[in-house]
Order: C-alpha cells, then structure tokens, then sequence
C-alpha cells in the first residue's frame, strides 16, 4: 500500500515539497457527509507556519475538491484534494543537496531511490505533504463529530516544558478539554505557551531546535471496535502515527509508565456509572484492551524529535563521492515542529477511526 | 487481514488457550531454506515458561509441520505449524468467567462478540497464541541468519531494576551483543538477572505482578528497505509490536528520549567508517529515517505492563447482569511476562523484516 | 495474500496433495453463527469422487475443527479446519516427476519454486486443496441462508451433452432450482444425467478426459453491494473463480453472448413487480451493473478444461536435464473434474459474498 | 482497495464524468523510469473518440503530472496524473437523470449510494474515467518494453465481423502482431476495418449499438510469475479487466473453447526450441498453468457487451418515486466502445504486470 492507509477508508498521499502540487485521495468515505469548505481551510491554517516558533516558509494552502463532492456532499465516490504548491524556494537546497543532512531521509532516500529521488526540500518526505492528510482529515473529523466523537491533542511537553495531561477519566471533563483544545493554533491545556514558545525561540536563536511530546485525546469512541493481534486498534494507530515524520515514540495510556508499576496499581477496575454505562475507575490503558476500544476515552502520547534541520554545522558525507563534508543548511525551518503536528495526528487518527468505524458496522455507518 | 501480517509474506494465526490446538501459517517465504526442527524447538523452549518467575502452567510444545516443508527445505507453499494444547485448566476460568478481568479484554471481547467468545484461559487474546508466532518466527530467524541479520531482545527494565542498553552504535559490537543475548533464556546484557528475579518473586509473593521495557537491536539490516509514509519501516514494526498482549509503548532509538533534546544533540552525523560504509556516530534514529533503514542496528524499545492477572481482589463488574462485584484469581500466571516476551517479539520481528526484504529484492531474496 | 482472499472475512489456505493435511482458516465471520458439522461432512461428500466418472482416490475426509468453534457457535476468532490426507500413493508420481505433465502447473512449479515445491501428486496445486474450500465454505453457506440467500452451481455442459441454464430472470423460479441442484450430487436440472456420464465414461475408456461448462446462481443477493472499478463484485467473483484449477474462462450473465448482440438486445429493462420491488425483465448482465449487484439473481459461467491428466501418452520434457521425453501416467485421475467443481465454486462464492456483506453491513451482518 | 490496484504498485483513480478532472495516481514504480510524454499523449489519443463510430464527446486529453518524476524520470514516489474535464455536457442528463438507464449503473448507485452520487455522465461509473488508466498505464508500458514485454489488444470480434486470432505460438510471430496492433488506432490484424465500421454504424443508424470481443498478447513475460491459489495471475488479471466498465467475460487460452475439447486435445505438449528455450507445442492455456506464467504468450479474451446508451426508447423506472417510465436518451454516446476499449486493457495488464513483476523479482526489477 506504500503511501495509502486503510481498508475500508483508505487514503492516498502524493506529492513533493517544491513539486506542482499535494494530492490526497481519500476513498471509501460514506455518501451524503456534508462537506464543510471553511472547515477544512480552518484545518488548514491551523497547520499553517504562522509563529516566530514557525518556518518562515507561508503557503496559502489554497485547496481544490477535484472529485467526490457533489451538491456539498460526499458522493461515496474517492475524494481528490488537490494543495498547489507555490511558496517554494528550491535553490536554498541546490548547492548542498548531495550533502546528506543528518537525522533526515536524505540518505536513506539516496539508498533507496538510488539518486532518482526529488531532492529539493525534501521531496516526497517533506513535512509539507501532511497538509494532504489535514485537508483530507476535516472531512473524517466532520464525519466523526456527528457521530459524538471528538479528537484533540495538545503539546505535553516541549522545550522543556510540560503541560498538564488529558483528563482520560471522566468521559465529560476530557471532551470537553478535548473541544477546547482542538480549536486553538498553539493547542496547551494549562498556561505554559509564552514559556514553551520562549524556549524554543532561545533554541531558534542558538541556531538549533528541540522536540516535544504531544498527546491525543479521542472521546465518544465506542467499545468493541479493533482486533486482536494484527489489526489491533493501538497498533493500527501507531502504525499511522509512526508515518509521520519526526515521530519516534508511541505509547497507549501510561504506555512507557507501566513498565514501572505493579499489576495491582495498573488494574483499570470496572464500574458501572450512574448513567448505566461501563467505565473504569483509571484508565492506564488508554481506552484500549486486547486491541479492542473499551468505551473509555483513547489516550496516547507520541514523542516528537527534535526538527533535524538546524543551522549548526553539522558533520556529514556528500552522497555523490562518499567524501566526509560540513552541512550548513540555508533554508527555512521549524525550530519546533511540535504544534504543527497536532493537527496532522488529529486529521490523521480521525481517518484510522473512521475506517474501523466502517469496517465494524458498515460502509454506511458515517452517513 | 485481522488475524494476518505481511504482504509478501504473511503470518496468519489461529487458535485459542484451551482449544485443542494453536495454528500459524507462514506463507510466501522463499522455497529452498533449510527447516531446522531443533532450532524451532530451542526456540519454543525459550518462550515456555520455566522458573518460579513464569506461570505454573508448563506446555510441552509438541509442534507438527503440516505443509510447506518438503525433504526438510521449505517449498515456497504455505507453511502450517500446529501446536496442540494439552495442559489446559479450563475449570479454573468457570466460575469467574463473567467477572471481567481489569486491563484484560474480557470486556471488550464481551461488547465485539457479544458473549460468544471462547472465555477459558483468556481465549484467543491469550499470551499462549503467541506460540504461533515463536515457531513459524524461527524459520524467518534462520532465513534471516544466512543474510547475515540477527536480531536480539533484553530485558532493558524490569521490576524496577535495570540493565544496560544496547551498544547500537558499533554494528560488531552490536552484533556480539545480539549473538549471546538471543542464546538466554533469561535475556540481559549485564548482571542483574539475580537481582531481577528476586524483585519479581517479592511482586509474587503480595499476589501482585510486574512489568518493564525489553530493547530489541537487529544487526546486518540493509539500508535503503522501508517506505516513506504509511509503510514506514518503524510503522509496520511498531504495527507488529502492539498486537502483543501486554505492550503499551513502542519508541525507536532515542524515542521518547528525543523529546528533551535539542536537534543538535539528537543529530546522527554521518561519517565514513574504515570498511567504506557509511555510519552514523551516534543512533538517536534508532536506524530508520524517513521510514527506511539507513544501514545503522534497528534499535527499538518496547514498554510491557505487568500482568493484569494477579491473585488481589479486584474490583470489576459481572459482565452478566452488569453488577459490580469482586474478583479473586485463580489459574497460574505470570508475575512478569517480561522474560517470555524477549523471544516473541524476536520471532515477529523477524516475520517482518523477511517480508521487508521480500517486497524489496524480490521473492527469492531468502532463498 | 497469496493464500488467502478477502478483506473483512479472510479463507486462507494450506497444504498438499500428499501431505499430512489441508488446513484451511477462516477468519472474520461473524460470531454467534451456528456451526453444523453435519452439513460441513455432507458438503465435503458431494466433492469427494465417488462413482465411476472421478478418481479412484477416495478419501473420508474426516474434518477437525481445532478454533474459533465454542459450544457449537463461531467465536469471532479465526476457524481453523483440518482435513488429515490418508489415501495418497505417493510411489504412483516418484518415477515421473521430473516429466512436466502438459497443461499441468508442473513446469510453471518448477520454474517459480526451483525444484524446491512438493511434486506428489500436484502438492500444493492439487484440486485435493479444494476440500478445505468447501470445508470452509460450509459455515459461509449456512450463514447466507439464514439471510435467505441461496448459491447453487449445475453443469450446463460436459462432454459435448448441454443442460438447461438458470431461469435467472424469475427470483423465485431461480431460487427453486438453486434449492433443487444444490442438494443434488450430480448437479444438472434436466436429465441429461445419464447422457453426460456415459459420454464422460467413453473418454475414460479411450484414456482420455472431458470440460465443460458450470453455472452458479445467487438468489437473494440485496441490490448495492460491490464498488465501481477495481472490487467490482464481478471482478472480485472472476479472481475467485480463477483460482480454482481448470477454471479458464468467467462470464457474467450472457458474457460472451453479448458480444453479438445490439445494445436494445441486450438491454436489461427495469419494471416494477408487483411485490413493489425493482426488477430487470431480463437479466443479460447476470445481476451486475458498474460492479454492484442489483438485486436480481446473480448469474455466471465458468469454462472448466478437461483434466489434464490422461493415461495416453503425452509429449514433454524432463525437468532434471531438458531433454523431450514421453510421460505415460499413472496415478488415479478424473475423467471429468466438472461436477466435483460445482461443490467448489459455491463454497468459494458463498465466502467471497461473505466478504462483500461484512464490509457493505459490518462485521457483525451474518450473526 | 475499492479503488485502488495493485499490492508493490498501485494505481489509485478518482474522478467523475463531468467533473472537474480525473486523478490517478500510480505508486510503487521503480526510481530512474523515463517517463515520455509524448507517449503518454500519443496513448491517450488512441483512446480518445474520434472517428464516426465513436462518441461525439471530444476531450483533448490534456494532461499534467504533479508528483513523482523528477527531470524527466521516475523518482519512487507515487506519480500523480491529472486530465482535466472540459467537454462536459451535463445539461443532456439533467432531464432524465432520475431514469435508470438498463444496463447501466444508475440503479445500482442509487441504492449504493443513496441518491448521492454523482449522476452526471455516468459520474465515477463513465468510460471517462479510463482516461487515468491509459495515461498511468502509458508509463508502465514503457517500463515493460525496456525489458522486452509488449503488449496488444485487437478486435477479434465486433458487429458480427471477426478479425483473425492472435498466433499466441510462435512467440516471434505473435510479438510482431502485438508491435503492429498497438500502434494502430483501429487495432485489427486483419482486413477487417471497413466491414467492422460500416456494421458499427449500421447499427448507429438505428439509434442502437454494438458488442464484441477483443484478445490481448504479452510477449516476452518470464515464467514463474503469479502464484497458485487466490493471486493467480489469470485471477489477477481477470478482476482487472472486470473492473472495466462494459467487460462481462474474461477467458485465458482457448477459453470457454475447452469446455468441448478432450484432454488430449486441450494439452499443450511440451518441447525444446532450437534456442533451448522450453515451449509449448499449442497454447490452449494462454500463457499460464496453476496461476503462474509458463514462459509462452499470454493469450485472454474479454467480452464487451454492446453500449447500453442507445437511442431507441428503454422501459424502465423512475428512481425518485418508483414508477416505471420511458427513457429517451439524448447525450453523446458510443456505437461501439470495442476499439476503445483496447488501448484501457492494454494499460491495465501492463500495470498488472509491472506489480506481478516487482512483487517477483524486487522493487528495482523495473529500473
């Protein structure tokens, strides 16, 4: 499947940092979904570099809806999001591109493409391919909503800084932290913007950068959906969430914490609450046992490394003679891409769930 | 896929913990390797249960090749390996079979199969599944071997006490830390097993459980094999790792490690080694960048919670008539599952990578 | 996939002609089914030979469901059958095995698996695989029929004698003769029972073997399910069909009558009956339009070649060394594959339909 | 998959009659490709309507690649295409578009899609839409020809008239045929043109339309490719062509032609070509033994049924409120979409093949 995820609903992802275009596919979504415009374009801007914690690089992210959508509604037919291309400033990349840069998937790509890849920015690995995966996601997340779930992540820590956790109890209190959070451009659940935003700036100013980790809330998910072993519902998310990049951690619930606790302190004892419902009196395994969502709000983390692109020397190897070489990258970067990735992993777990939402109850389930 | 991994090759498993049998179905592995029946054996006998630290419930692990293997060399068919069940307690799980299990998947697989699961023993989300995965896992160890790549997992944390990492910058050193590790049955790098052991027993001993991290390191990868997005190398790994029972996190390199540093301490700089390859100095990356190997040990951690099976009295709910009640535990459990788990994540990661490498070089690569 | 086909409810298939056993494992279906082993048996007999028109080879075809079977209903977790092979006289294939047999996938064996495959008795290319099809399919049947749909196949042709077809325009009349012939062990709906077998026994006495023609009907199918384009229900039906060997050509409703005809000829004109439902007054496109059924009765053909293997000597070359040779077979053959075909392709229908309505209705559809 | 083909390449396509344009996007072909636009154009003008036995409908068939190719090659990543609409007429369906046309997918889509869908031109339904197959099709064509695998289709049937067959023995006689038939615009091997195209239009003249059969080569595809079982590369292939709208047949070799044949007239014997290359003496099988290719041509045949847009009126039913109606059909239609069609599968087998190819033999083998 390569650069497409799903069974059911599955998305398709094209296209290249300083190419003509991003292209998402998104297939398999149920007919008659209204189709919000302004929706995706918030979606959009929310990803969108605005900050002095951002890249200076602005795209209007002008979309077209070339395919699916008739009268304001989904067809039933694959949607084709069309992203131009147009901000794009290939010749700061030209005079050090053999040189790999480290931490990125230069090298990889020169190995693996054999030297065919698109270079320029990054290609086809660029961070810029997510806004095919935002534009494609307001839709799923539109569809989600009208069946009561709502997804947000926030930043829980970056630059040294931490942010309160999710609730993850209390159904309630986490939606509504979960609502809160999804619409704001710097998404934090306590008061730490000014401080995380002025110590990635102290990175930004050291020509450097620093990473974070950000955590993703899902309410109103219901119980029972997932499979065991290979299709398990953790391990499909992970699977999509490892896709983007930057990301190198992924943990459910207390994830990496339960290595540390006894079995009595990580029970998640059941109970029934007043209203009759199912629920758990902890919830370390983030809404998520045997592979299968319990009814509890899903909960998990993702680390975030550190924006590889800094302007600090950097030792590598030129790819075209193998000779050993000093990067000193020019172009426009993220000190931080933290932020900017809540949105992508919002838009890309609304995706995941609305595919086993489809497979579990049905192609028509989201209509 | 469900209850299937792989795309060229694929590991498909059936089977439930007191059903008469386990079946794995190992199909597209070239034609032409050698099936070593001792080695699966070995291999089977260091994921049994063993010491005071395992369940009492002691499986001989007889195992049949019932297709796919001819005049002892596999044929390019599927193959079927069946493990039949024979110490099974079932009478244990009858009278508290509607009591869900905290952190277990009763519950869930209560509200997907609406009661008609198979409950003795945990069913089909039982550890002892995982039996499948160890036997067909060691002929893609063996295949794997003949290509020059090893692949090892310690116990890196458990019961609060902790061994060393991975080397995973020094491929022979790395390499020579594999090759011993995977001959143990109680796998870690340095002297604590003793120490290890005795803090699993005092868990044992209060009717509690423990958990831990174990660090997987693969050795002789080639760079170049992976994909950009969502067939990302450290995605379709990570995919593999949580349809394990009982891991709640998975990070590769630095992973979640990375959040708190600066790019410039988490840049792999590249360089060039004295045999001619291309290295990185350090390996935050874990050896995958962009989603494809770069040469460097995969390295990769995975967070295990400690069994939810303990012998306290648990608050839960009748899954019957949706009161609250109390759960006493009887059966034989593991108070760590850490030590058995080294072994299966092994034997997975293995499947994996043979199907990584198939769809790179071709069906015949393994051969 | 390989070995195994579909996409929410998965067969995957295993074993060789003279193996220990067929596995095959069904996973996917939904729980709750009714698994009647009686009717499994009595579907495995209708495949097994029996008079003088098939081999010799007569096996019982004992069955061992080993998972995903609790107290007589499925689980939810994947079904594992076991078919024991016991009746193979290996020694009748040992003296001619490097002669490629014609029309037999002995060469194309060779060349993909390297002289690697199991060459007793076809291995894995064997239509001895196809018990665990009709194995398996047994459950997907009976699930069907408590949704009231229906799947029978006859031979419309064989050794030059032509049966009636399908009414496939009157749902009811259709529905009575698929009741009728799916009941029958020698499925035809007019009586040229008789006529067929003895011109089947004449090319047996002159060493040779005959084709023809099967037809499957549908009843009961609802109208909407399949996709545009590539899963097309036709499409996804056709790769089943090929699967099965001897199976050369598929066409749906007139198929390749069409190709003669004028548009208004071949026009399938919608009325309304008087039950209020939507119908077609004939039914050209075999119940398919755009790759989605349409409610009316699903109608297709299979060409079926003669068996391969006949007693007259045969043109070849030795595999070993590439030198022509004669091959004079042995080894117990059919005369006729087609009525033993019939029993296949109904149960390899019913799962692939199986399939389509878990993923048009949800997993839980059949239950 | 839905809309998707294909497992180490993929092409995905979107886009409806008169929308704004059709996408495809064709993922997994090999780095380093030249990719040659005037052959991608010249391939599209093969499809496009021009003569009187064609649609009206007139579309220059511009085209723009968005992503994965990179100063004129290939780069890895998924190739976006876009052929925008501009002739679109959707005022000649506005009127009647509440009438289901028989034999088309109208119905069908109403119930599939509730009413949603698309409905101007056919929407995601037209032939339009194999405009993306034959522009990604253009590129995997050349792919193959560099590693001497060409492909053609011819009309071996239409109107009552028959073209004569391939050779599909003489692999040098047949590769001559494949070179001469594709790059003719009316791909016929004999001198059948005039005739065809004055029985086309006879039937233009009473507003009706015609069917027929067309037959495809490949020459020069290895043996050993496909699998036994449910990837059969007859299988493979036959979903494919099933997913073209207006194929209702596939068959392999000779076809629905064995079904009369004795086995030892269906045998194609082995022998040694002076150029010790092993062949078959007949090629009743088309190329393909258990699902794996045999070295010789392959050989298929598809069923096209007559056009069901027709002149003349239509019974048929009203889908807003149930009642049945007479349909006369304005619009722009084909008499005849037989030669048409030819240029779609030729495209489609060579992105079958290319797939098959690379899960053989490795993602470079295209390089």
């Amino acid at each position: 499947m390569k650069n497409s995820i799903g069974t059911s609903i599955i998305l398709t992802l094209a296209g290249e940092s300083h190419g003509e275009a991003i292209c998402a596919i998104l297939d398999g979504m149920a007919p008659g979904i209204p189709v919000d415009e302004a929706f995706i374009a918030a979606q959009l801007s929310k990803r969108r570099p605005k900050g002095p914690t951002d890249t200076a690089r602005r795209e209007p992210d002008d979309f077209r809806i070339l395919s699916g959508v008739f009268q304001g509604r989904t067809t039933g037919a694959p949607i084709t999001i069309l992203i131009p291309n147009t901000n794009t400033r290939s010749a700061d990349y030209a005079p050090t591109h053999t040189l790999a840069r480290p931490s990125h998937a230069d090298y990889t790509a020169q190995v693996k493409y054999g030297g065919f890849q698109d270079w320029r920015g990054g290609g086809h690995f660029s961070g810029r391919i997510t806004v095919g995966i935002v534009a494609a996601g307001a839709i799923a997340l539109s569809a989600l909503r009208t069946k009561g779930i709502t997804i947000g992540t926030h930043i829980l820590e970056c630059a040294g800084v931490r942010d309160i956790p999710f609730d993850g109890i209390d159904p309630a209190l986490t939606a509504g932290q979960v609502q809160r959070v999804s619409e704001l451009d710097f998404p934090v659940l306590s008061d730490v913007r000014t401080l995380m935003e002025s110590r990635i700036l102290e990175a930004k100013a050291d020509g450097d950068s620093t990473g974070g980790v950000i955590q993703t809330a899902v309410c109103g998910f219901p119980a029972g959906v997932g499979e065991p072993w290979f299709d398990s519902l953790d391990g499909v998310l992970a699977r999509a969430l490892f896709s983007i990049g930057g990301i190198k951690g992924v943990e459910f619930g207390s994830g990496f914490g339960l290595a540390g606790m006894r079995g009595s302190q990580a029970a998640d004892n059941f109970f029934r609450a007043p209203d009759g419902s199912v629920r758990t009196a902890t919830n370390h395994n983030g809404g998520v046992n045997g592979g299968i969502s319990n009814g509890m709000p899903l909960i998990f983390n993702a680390a975030v490394k550190p924006t590889p692109s800094i302007s600090k020397p950097q030792a590598t190897i030129d790819m075209d003679n193998g000779t050993e070489a000093t990067l000193e990258l020019k172009g426009r970067h993220d000190p931080a891409i933290v932020r900017r990735i809540c949105i992508v992993v919002n838009s890309l777990t609304a995706i995941v769930l609305c595919d086993q939402l489809a497979l579990r109850y049905g192609t028509d389930f989201l209509r």
